[in-house]
């Protein structure tokens, strides 16, 4: 986690908190509870594990060699428990496997009904299936990048370099280090997946938005 | 670049160094002369470029808004002059969406004839068109993640959990953190593209290696 601020502003009430193995310790530190506890629990001493019980979070362990990661068991949770909107805070930035394989989730089928993102406070990493609204600031710096080997139909509204019915290659760059011009941008695509990252910048004082 | 030591050790004589922008002042700061500098040059102060063309440094500069990223202009460039094998020092853990574009990069069909790697010292990641051979430590950490939506015929040598003619699919997490049985592992695939992360940790006391 880079920044906890935009996260902690979105908190509604009724919000399900589920932590994955060592986020309970960030969890607690923000001083925040949560419901369920998922994972091998290696990162997690017994006493924290202890007192979280006692708070009435339920508590999932799973092996350590198992097949999933513990995220992709959290999300199989939250679909479970029907949720439809779900951020995942932090994710990203660690060991480059676990967050390569984290944005790959994403593009889980199972998700398509749903509002998902990989979030940690500066960041934010959507997929585009059809089309995302990113809520920001003008200079926020908003990278495009396909997931399959071709998105067709690619379309922006408020961002510096408009992209127009445009074909985008997995194999290119042509997408990165697109600008936000306003507080909103969209993007639509007719095809294919898309990553959409939302880079958190904002002030006028960084100059290094349009940077390749 | 998080240890230049394992990529210090396989420079041969004969080898084209190649720097991208700002990349110039780590290659000085190892004590070696690049033959050619490519970029939009925004993190290059001038007194230093001019050494770098004393020194007999082609310097091939670009316009900052251009549709390629410096890596991407670089990659052309090798490719263009003959390179077959290639290593991308660093490209990793910077930018989110740097280090995804750099990644998907590899994917280039020009690049199939050709031994391609990006490497930070510490963690190397290939595409597996065919087949991999991943050279390091026991106990090294190798991480298997489709780029295809689907990667069939999936099959390893010289890892803890082998994969026998498996299918991996790309929205699930079951390839994160194979192990290292030896100094060599091979990995080959029937169809679709595949990362390969090896990450060294090499080290008996290192426990890490098989978490998820």
């Amino acid at each position: 986690m880079r920044d906890a601020g935009p996260l902690l502003a979105q908190i509604q009430p009724g919000d399900l908190f589920i932590v994955v193995d060592g986020g309970l310790r960030h969890l607690s530190a923000l001083g925040l509870r949560p419901q369920v506890l998922i994972g091998d629990l290696d990162s997690v001493d017994a006493d924290a594990e202890e007192r979280a019980r006692e708070a009435g979070c339920s508590v999932l362990r799973y092996p350590p060699h198992k097949d999933e990661t513990d995220l992709e068991l959290a999300l199989a949770y939250a679909l479970q428990e029907g949720c439809t909107t779900l951020c995942i805070a932090g994710g990203l930035g660690g060991r480059l496997d676990h967050t390569l394989g984290n944005l790959y989730l994403l593009t889980q089928p199972a998700l398509e009904g749903c509002q998902v993102r990989l979030d940690d406070g500066v960041d934010e990493v959507f997929v585009v299936r059809q089309s995302v609204e990113i809520t920001g600031k003008s200079r926020d710096r908003v990278s495009l990048l396909p997931v399959s080997e071709i998105v067709t139909g690619v379309r922006t509204e408020g961002l510096a370099y408009p992209l127009r019915d445009e074909t985008l290659y997995r194999e290119r760059t042509r997408g990165i280090s697109n600008v936000m011009l306003a507080e909103q941008a969209k993007v639509w695509i007719e095809s294919g997946l898309l990553w959409c990252i939302h880079s958190r910048l904002g002030s006028p004082q960084d100059s290094s938005g349009g940077e390749k």
